[in-house]
């Protein structure tokens, strides 16, 4: 059988590092984790609770946008974060926000639009895009501008979507209200749609982040309970749309998906309620951070910008490398330090940067940094 | 914001049909279940009992194929079952059949590609197919072919995929050994890829089904823990492709879905030992269908073909009506009993036929069957 062009998608590169980081823990080495993205931390105890209270249930299908009343936790959430009043039929359920993307980008473009994409940014949207006959549009980002795309960037490029990230990954860099209005209203002008992944939402260290829908609600925002709810392999996230857009995307989610996961639906609905525990993770990772801003310039990474948000340092390796997967592979043999090189997140400059994730515990952290210092300072 | 057009597809009729009932039920009516499509029981105990015991994992992102001891688990039910040796390697975990074809349609066909399937069948093929921007081709079945497509009923026709499913759904009726290997041979011989749905395997009330891999390998095969095994909303199945479509299918998974639900995987593993219950079940269905079989002549439904398998009762009603959503309606609000028109399955012929579901207790059956005789005798 031919397998189809669109089918034939660039792995991730971190995957490879996370086998041979796997490899590498077969053989009896003790390996530091600061490549993957997800928390170290289980669903909250609230979570676990519910699911536990829930499996007499038969947990057969849901209505495909989701229970009522998680469509109606998650709008009052938008009351608690952003003071804003949202009517819970905008709010989708779904598989995670890979299921969101799946849902939004087929239902706002055929076959052949051009969406354009901040460089660096979340490998998967090109490649989302890609299989959905899609061409997805790097645009390079500035130093100066954080690394999130500003409207001059988007000047004379054809384009029928945008998707921006704040906080990005890998960068964690937050658009403010300012930056992210001025966006909205270049693309509202010019008619393109606008998708804000808004996924680490929650996860800030000092503003908070900024919801596209305080500006507008002609826009598709993705969120998900992977990041600062801790639930990755649960997969459920969420979608908010405009009100004439929610009966489209209910089609869609009735044939894509029948309905997201039932069990992790009655999780969700109950970590909504375990703020207590999510902000108490996020008080680790801030920690975490501190760790990372002060251990990674002494281990010779000095070029970095202080993470809004997220869990993630972006560092600019050039100085250092140009082949950031070997530099990566090198770090892993030699630190036993899992680290994620920049080629995954910007085909064009990734191969002199590194990601680091700081996701996981501070002792893992601390005993990180002191690995990559020796490792550096004896390179 | 512009909606696309392929994400203008068609709404699920059987959904209506599901809300109206569900109204009846909220004003405090008691309404037979005959519509939809999953059993009434739950997981099997074994499976909840495994995610009881799994809830202090983190429950993080698994590889993106799917847990390994599931893959071989999947593996070893193909020994089982079909007398198959089968390389866990080909085993892909999904999230639902629904994963499974998203996958398996942007694997193998690209934007504009011609893919055929029988009607009446599945309607979500249909929608799925559009919305990543190809093109269903139906293929009216016959009546003395059991509304299965035979070779004959696809010469001449352009397609660059075909989809079968067997026990089909709505009609619960099979393809042998030679009926099956026809249609694969017809196939192979001009390039078409080959999806079979097996979603239904399990569910047979005499001779078991026979699966694509007993014949080829050259065939993405599809089925699910969510009919036999009883975890319709626990979204979890799965896909067996050729050797040389796994990196493939690999790369799409990582980026489309990053993983299925890890909790999902878990029940899953531990409900591939509970055949016991499995097989409770199936007496229960096949108990089911007895009851089926006697009572809906004498509700006047006596255009019906008996089903080899799955629990449905696809009947012709173009003696009674030409308007089955319509019926469906009237025996909803006069019998209350919730059916599911035709329309959804066939859009040339289902506004004559109606489908009758069977998955829930042989009492609702029993009852079902009474208010129709009542109802239609009355008419």
């Amino acid at each position: 059988m031919q397998r189809s062009r669109r089918g034939q998608v660039d792995p991730f590169i971190v995957m490879d590092m996370v086998e041979e980081a796997r490899c590498l823990e077969a053989a009896g080495r003790r390996i530091i984790h600061m490549e993957v993205g997800q928390p170290g931390t289980p669903a909250p105890a609230g979570a676990r609770a519910a699911v536990a209270a829930a499996l007499d249930q038969p947990l057969g299908y849901t209505v495909s946008l989701g229970l009522p009343e998680l469509r109606r936790g998650i709008a009052a959430l938008y009351r608690r974060w952003y003071g804003v009043d949202l009517n819970p039929d905008r709010v989708i359920v779904t598989a995670g926000s890979s299921g969101a993307f799946l849902l939004a980008f087929s239902a706002l473009f055929d076959a052949g639009d051009r969406v354009a994409l901040g460089e660096p940014g979340y490998p998967s949207y090109r490649q989302i895009l890609r299989a959905l006959s899609l061409e997805p549009v790097g645009i390079p980002t500035r130093d100066e501008n954080r690394l999130q795309p500003v409207p001059a960037d988007l000047d004379g490029i054809d384009m029928q979507g945008l998707i921006v990230a704040s906080p990005g990954n890998p960068t964690g860099t937050m658009l403010d209200h300012a930056a992210l209005k001025a966006l909205i209203d270049h693309v509202a002008a010019r008619g393109i749609s606008f998708i804000s992944d808004e996924i680490y939402h929650g996860l800030h260290y000092g503003a908070r982040a900024v919801s596209a829908l305080e500006i507008s609600d002609e826009a598709y925002v993705i969120n998900s309970f992977s990041k600062y709810f801790s639930m990755t392999g649960w997969r459920v996230g969420w979608m908010v749309v405009p009100e004439d857009h929610i009966r489209t995307v209910e089609r869609l989610a009735q044939n894509l998906f029948i309905c997201p996961p039932h069990v992790a639906q009655v999780a969700a609905l109950a970590a909504l309620d375990c703020e207590g525990e999510m902000e108490a993770n996020r008080a680790t990772y801030a920690e975490n951070r501190r760790l990372m801003l002060e251990g990674l310039p002494k281990a010779g990474f000095t070029r970095i910008a202080p993470p809004d948000g997220a869990f993630y340092v972006y560092a600019d390796v050039s100085e250092l490398t140009t082949d950031s997967l070997q530099f990566a592979r090198d770090i892993l043999h030699g630190a036993g330090v899992a680290v994620t090189p920049g080629l995954d997140f910007d085909p064009r400059r990734g191969a002199r940067t590194l990601r680091f994730s700081y996701a996981r515990s501070p002792a893992d952290i601390a005993e990180g940094l002191e690995r990559l210092r020796l490792y550096m300072t004896g390179r």
